[in-house]
Order: structure tokens, then C-alpha cells, then sequence
């Protein structure tokens, strides 16, 4: 039997028992955007992973240096920003092969350490050694958050109202113009292609809701705002409804649906790799929420519809049809 | 150019400049065991990652699921008991081919969680996908320490005593018995497959080590006596004199050296990965280290040699000579 049969989240089931064997100082183990971890009395320490393996989630000759290494950053940074985290040591595994030129290598840095900067993360250590084959980067973020500030994925709550702090979609049109050799000819495309190449991670909007009032889930889209979503109705054993209509969708993704006949909805809701964060909050604090975000950055919370105890994800489209979305997720290895 | 010019080393200098844009928190960064910084005014954070690639690192078919797992994780906790902490939270990416079969990953994790309840460390997260040829995995362990006891290879005195907490060549006699696929076929050399195969992290004489007076520097043995001792040198800025005849050599090295014509000191000293701790104490204070070592674990502390001014790196053979020992270590690229 190899993963194919169970996949990559059945495998994760698999191994996770008999994981924990100190659980007292465990806030949140295997399952959320980061583990939480108690280290003193107040502050909680967050960790997050993730392992980037040529062929699989990038090919070298058709990205920079310097956006491999941005990017291998960001996906960590936001999952920090996803817990209401400050990220704070960024540390670096790298297994190199042979014709991997130093020039490359050193661009991957200066793409972290450019986005490192910014956040004020250092990168403090790691590993370097070789690889036959592959170019592989692993990188582990910590970061910490106060104690009654930390935001998890299975804290909402039915009638909950839910948001997301950015538009939804444009990553995967960039990514399809990538995958199609489709040039970037002009300014929206090319802002597509950014926003797949160098993905914000939102941890100023992650701090922000950490703080308010009302506050309950949140979760960073990773694999799209219908898996993202699925993730927090899973683990907080309640339902959901999006309303088709205002989910948001940059200007560049409508023109770019309409020169190449796409539905915007579709690449909202199937794309991943955004990097928003979706948040939900309680009915009577969301409109004070959404405004107070609206003024500190200058750009709107979008609301998308609500968190009910249907235990399903259900999209209302314009016409009042409602269609189940499936929660699966990204799937790494099942057919 | 490619890493062949510059070495691992010389890569990791290359790409350090720049790494810290908030060193306020920082107790030590690239270059140590694990590194080192402050989350509270008396607890030290310490995190430490390797990254282990089939091929480089191991060979599937050599090596069982439960010892890969198993040495994946030991590496790391032999890090943070270099810096004198304690171990608490694992973190696992892991990238699988897809004819992996899930009995080897179950086995991996097996061989993980047992050493990991041995020193009550859970596995808290990390990352799972898909790889194309090599299975790929990469450990980080968080740890703490109080800050009066962090122990480092930079704090080395002229006058120290230099000893090791187990024996030396063990591992690397290990690895000879494998790469040459001689078969254990007595109970010594069952024990130096063993000693390469499931090395014993040495937390607690780690930390029984960080609360002893005038224990100034601290490393593990994974690159070998000379490398490491060298690390020590270079970070210390001071030298070093071994005698060849104090370095301990167990029985079992001892008949294998005999049977294979090998000389024990060679291989004590050049051999990598027995993950014992080498320290260096203060005169004054090392007969009483060492004697309480010896009371409370029930093993010698074993003095080898002691800490100079010379910036060298000596090995005194029994009949007087002095030979300089590179202090180059392990290095990945380089040829």
C-alpha cells in the first residue's frame, strides 16, 4: 500500500497518534495553520513548516531565484499571521544539487531575506547539504502570540459573520498563465503573475484581528477559500454559506476571466495559494470590525456570508441556487 | 560557479550577511549546534533543523524505516543537548515518493516516536507531500534552557580540560561494517551497527553538564573529534592538545580495529556521528565535574586532552609526536 490509497490526509490520521506525549504545554498540535505551544505563562510560541521540493511545487527554470526564496518564506509567514502571530526567527534547510548555480542559490536568499526584512524576522539558522537531483528548501518559522490572543481554525460559531481580508482567485489566474507559457503582456496580467510569484503574507491584518472583540476563527487561504473555509467547518463542527456575489474579485481577474472565458467565482473558490486571511466573527461586532479594519489599512474587510450549523459549505450563487462545495482541500498524493 | 568552489562553509558565510534585521534577540545565530534566542528575560529558545535526503544521506534500501525515523530525529535532540537544554517540540516535514510504501513511512514514525517518548518530546507538526525520486525528511526540534545555563562552542579557555561523555569511532566502524556490506556477525560488531544506527542523544548529560561549575564550551560529536574540537578552536579562538592514548576507544572498536587492520585513534578522531558531547572545563573545577558525572550517570567522563593558546589543533601520539588535526569537518560540497 503506498499513500496513494489513503492520501495525504488519511496519512496524517495515521501517524498523528501517539505524537503527543507531553500534552500539558500543547495548544494546538497537528491540524491548524501553525502549532501552539505554552512556553511561559502569557505568551504562547507558534512553529510552522513547510518543505518545498522541486518538480513538485516548483520548476527551476521557470522561477527566479529570488521568488522561489520570497515565496518559500511567505507561506510560513502567513500561516504565523493566520494564528494572530507575530513571526519573529525564520530557519533555512536547503539540499542543493550539483548544476544548481551559486548565482541561483544566492538570489533564493536575498528573495528571503527581502521579505524577512520587512517583517523583521531574522533567519537564524538551518541546514545546508546536498541533493542528487532535486533543489529542496524546507523552512520553519517561529513566531508568538499573548495567551487570549491567539486565532484558530476551530473556534466559529454559527451565525458567525465570515470575511476575508483580500481578493480571492488571482493566484491561480497567475499560475495558469505560468503553466499555459501565456506572456504577461499587460498590467493586470502581470499583477496576476505577481500575486502568484510573490504572494503578501497578512501578518499586520493577523495582529489586527487577533486584538478584536468578537473575533472566533481564522484561517489563512492556502488551498482556496472553498478548502480554507472547509477546513474551519471541519473544525469547528459547524456549516457555512459564501454568497457567489460578494466574494471578492480584483479587477485584474475579471479581465483576465473574460479574455480567456473563465467563471471569476470558480477561480475564487477552487484557486489556492492567495494568501488572505479568512476571518469569523460575531454578528454584533463585525460591522465595528470591518470598519475599524477599513480605516487602520486602507483597504476593505469583505464579508462573504456566514457560518451556520448545516455542517456543510454551501456557495448561494446570484439566482439563489445553492451548491454544496466540497471541503477536501488540496490532496497531495490521493487520486 | 557552483558550491564545488566555495564549500558549505563558504556558502553558508556567503549567505549569513544580512540574515538579522533584529539582533536585540539574538543569543546565537548561524553557526552553533541550535540556535539560540530570547523569548522571556530568563528562558532561552533554542531551534535546530537537519534535513536528511536519500542518497546523500541514506540509502532506502540499507536502512530500515524505524532507524531512519529514529536517527532523523536523534540528530536534532543531540543539538539541544549540545546547548545544554532541553528538548520539547518536533516538528516533520517529509517529502514521498510515490513508490514509497506506507509501512516504511509507518516505520519512520515509529522509530521517531519511541525516541521521542524516551525524552518526552512531542511531535507537534510539520509538513507532508509528494516527491519525485528521493524521500526527503526534515527535522527541526525546539528547546529550552535558562539563560545562565546555555552552553556554546565559543567559550573555551586556555587551561580548560576537554572531555568527551561516551566513546569515540564507534559510529564511523558502524558505517564500515555497512558501506562494505560485511555482515554483524558477533555481538561486538552488532554493537557498532548500533552505535551508527540508533545513536543516544545525550540530553541528560547535557544538562547535567550546563549546571556544573566552570563548564565553559560545549559541542556534539557528529562531525568527528577533529572537526568538532576544531569548531571549538575556531569559534573559541584558542587551540587544542589531544593525547592519542586518553582518547576512549570502546572494547568493541578496539576487536574490530584488530580484525581489519584499522587504527582505533584514526578512527576515533576522523570518524563522524557518535553524538556524544565533548566539553571543556575549567581546572579547577574538572576533578569534581568529572567525579560527579561518574556518580550520577555511571560512566566515566573521560579527559582527553586540553585547551591551549596555540590556534592548532594537536594530537600527541604516545611515543611524543605532535601531529596537526584538520579542523576542517564534514563538508558537503567541497571536493
Amino acid at each position: 500500500m503506498t499513500l496513494k490509497h489513503i492520501g495525504e490526509f488519511g496519512f496524517i490520521r495515521k501517524i498523528s497518534s501517539g505524537c503527543l506525549v507531553r500534552p500539558e504545554s500543547v495548544i494546538k498540535g497537528i491540524g491548524d495553520d501553525a502549532a501552539a505551544f505554552q512556553t511561559d505563562p502569557e505568551l504562547v510560541s507558534l512553529v510552522t513548516t513547510d518543505l518545498l521540493v522541486e518538480g513538485i511545487h516548483f520548476l527551476r527554470d521557470s522561477i527566479s531565484g529570488f521568488d522561489l526564496g520570497y515565496k518559500s518564506l511567505a507561506v510560513n509567514l502567513s500561516d504565523i499571521a493566520a494564528m494572530g502571530g507575530t513571526a519573529r526567527e525564520a530557519f533555512v534547510s536547503i539540499a542543493i544539487p550539483d548544476n544548481c548555480p551559486l548565482a541561483y542559490l544566492e538570489d533564493i536568499y536575498a528573495g528571503m531575506k527581502k521579505l524577512a526584512a520587512r517583517f523583521e524576522v531574522n533567519i537564524l539558522g538551518g541546514d545546508t547539504t546536498g541533493s542528487r537531483t532535486d533543489l529542496i528548501i524546507n523552512v520553519a518559522v517561529y513566531g508568538t502570540v499573548a495567551q487570549n490572543e491567539l486565532l484558530s481554525r476551530d473556534a466559529a460559531q454559527a451565525g458567525d459573520i465570515i470575511f476575508s481580508t483580500g481578493f480571492l482567485g488571482d493566484s491561480k489566474a497567475g499560475l495558469h498563465l505560468i503553466i499555459n507559457g501565456i506572456a504577461a503582456d499587460s498590467e493586470d496580467l502581470k499583477q496576476l503573475l505577481q500575486a502568484h510569484l510573490l504572494p503578501q503574507p497578512q501578518l499586520r491584518e493577523g495582529r489586527f484581528l487577533a486584538q478584536q472583540a468578537g473575533l472566533h476563527a481564522a484561517i489563512d487561504t492556502s488551498d482556496g477559500l472553498g478548502a480554507d473555509l472547509g477546513h474551519i467547518v471541519e473544525a469547528s463542527h459547524v456549516g457555512a454559506r459564501i454568497c457567489a456575489d460578494k466574494i471578492p474579485v480584483s479587477k485584474n481577474l475579471e479581465s483576465f476571466c473574460a479574455r480567456f472565458n473563465f467563471d471569476p467565482v470558480d477561480f475564487a473558490v477552487s484557486g489556492g495559494e492567495d494568501y488572505t486571511l479568512l476571518c469569523t466573527v460575531a454578528p454584533d461586532t463585525a460591522d465595528k470590525v470591518a470598519a475599524d479594519f477599513c480605516k487602520t489599512f486602507q483597504k476593505p474587510l469583505f464579508p462573504i456570508g456566514e457560518i451556520s450549523d448545516s455542517g456543510r459549505l454551501e456557495l448561494i450563487r446570484p439566482d439563489g441556487r445553492r451548491l454544496n462545495v466540497s471541503a477536501s482541500g488540496w490532496n497531495h498524493f490521493k487520486e
